[in-house]
């Protein structure tokens, strides 16, 4: 059994500086975590993980709750967090709830049972048991893509990027503009994103229609059956656009637009959220709003290290996005 | 602090019901199951990770590690890992090592320091390194998609499907087929999909140009700039067709052959490996080998299960595909 003393040895070190190592906790110079790393490759020395945290009270590793693993948001995320992780000699845990939302206290509970420092939650719905178990847990929390009250979140500027791309088809003389939402249970996406959508065009004086406005369930399926009861719906009176709140819905509206042989934008211009790499390929390219994620994959994990580390980081942050113009509008 | 007596209480059933729910161990009826979630879920209680570690040494988690979690790919295979494990109370932790290959022995590493039962690794090579951290790891640990010797290991059959592949191309009479692939330091796609290839071109007594062959590095950049290469280095003869290894290559490849407005198939045909989502919607529909990652990661995880419990699987098992024919080819 390889010890810490060993590694010293064999790196040539003294054993506070193999400890700093470790622990990343005081300056180990570059030639030495050279030599340690090296050591500890050879060796396959595992440091004693209790009593490492005994020690400093800090496992070194941080739990990520994901919604869904397949999305390319939360890819992104992920690379952003890694990103941080990395320079700050962090480790990260994940857990996938396919969008099982009750899934995300279990896994708040199991990520504290495998002692991680902390916990970043891909936020989907604002339920009081989830809230609940946020305040009762014993680490930071912190909460990317919702609003939680009394948690540290950093959330997406979803109202002002719906917003400016409803006010975008208007300057382009688009007049009839239907939506594609989701169910309200998904605050970020299913209420403030339709918010956004009837204030705009309530804001223009544009005409409003219940036919226009449908929800999915983030599938591309859902999306081609919303659409397609936009068209059953509106035989007298189509949209000519119509915002759909994330790409994978797009995809499968713009199936069913094609289908319908209509000419995208001529007959029908479409808009989305998410700049997947799927709706930059697809023709034609979709013209989308890019939520930097991940830029806000790094924000957060840096916000969730400070609170690791005991600052008390700004409570709410919201982040950046950019709206991508492509041949869809 | 809630105890396993509290559960017990609340919900009208005994402690040993209790402690056989928690550890997955023996019979509980549906009714006594909900009672004791409703419970557990009630009063947020936790069992003490070390205490039932002790009594079962077994920790109802296995890890899984992940070369990229924002493949596809990665996201199907755990749609099916996720699957068999919530039908046996198992929760999964994942690791992603953003493809880089000594992560994988560092998550080995760390997946047992967390006390897993069990890993599960998404293979990219046979380093020796990667191969003694395995023989010397203290838990089971499978292989999905590369063969590591003495291991238990589930590949697909990257050999055969190519074979075919290659063979679709001939008896739709192309002649002249060119090859994307990746480096040999990963055997399943960057070796064993070349042989194929070359195999198969040999025993059809067709044309080996080395100038059509090329490697990406998995990047849809990376597939536009290797058909760039083929297209430059064969000016007298091109290839009229092209087997792409990755459906993210094949997407880049295929935005180079419009930029040189090349008609396919009608002037190159192309086809490729993964069954995307993109190859689907991306026009012209991609040819494509559908390895049906979700049911691998099912078998692998069903194989975990069982070296976990004691028994001792099949060594080696290769798992299905079926070729998806759309208008590339």
């Amino acid at each position: 059994m390889t010890t810490i003393n060993d590694i010293a040895k064999l790196a040539g070190v003294s054993r506070s500086t193999v400890s700093r190592y470790l622990n990343s906790n005081g300056y180990v110079s570059e030639d030495a975590t050279q030599k340690i790393t090296k050591a500890i490759e050879e060796t396959g020395y595992l440091p004693s993980q209790s009593a490492k945290s005994l020690r400093t009270k800090k496992s070194g590793v941080i739990g990520v709750i994901l919604p869904k693993i397949s999305t390319e948001t939360a890819s992104r995320v992920i690379t952003g967090v890694n990103k941080v992780l990395q320079s700050n000699h962090y480790q990260m845990l994940l857990t996938d709830t396919s969008l099982e939302s009750e899934k995300e206290i279990e896994f708040i509970r199991l990520l504290q049972s495998r002692h991680v420092d902390g916990i970043l939650l891909l936020g989907t719905n604002q339920e009081p048991a989830l809230i609940q178990a946020i305040e009762e847990a014993n680490v930071p929390i912190i909460v990317l893509g919702q609003e939680i009250a009394e948690t540290i979140s950093v959330t997406y500027p979803d109202y002002e990027a719906t917003q400016t791309m409803i006010e975008y088809f208007i300057e382009q003389h688009y007049q009839r503009i239907g939506f594609i939402g989701v169910d309200p249970s998904d605050p970020a996406v299913g209420q403030i994103r339709k918010q956004a959508y009837e204030d705009t065009l309530k804001k223009h004086q544009l005409p409003m229609n219940e036919n226009w406005v449908q929800i999915g369930d983030f599938s591309i399926e859902s999306g081609y059956q919303a659409m397609q009861t936009i068209l059953e719906r509106s035989t007298d009176e189509t949209p000519d656009a119509v915002f759909v709140v994330t790409d994978r819905m797009a995809v499968g509206a713009m199936q069913c637009m094609k289908e319908h042989q209509l000419q995208i934008p001529a007959d029908i211009a479409i808009a989305t959220t998410g700049a997947s790499t799927l709706s930059q390929y697809i023709e034609p390219s979709l013209t989308t709003i890019d939520f930097l994620n991940e830029e806000a994959g790094e924000k957060a994990t840096e916000l969730l290290l400070e609170a690791i580390n005991g600052k008390c980081p700004q409570k709410k942050l919201m982040h950046n996005y950019r709206l991508l113009k492509r041949d869809s509008v």
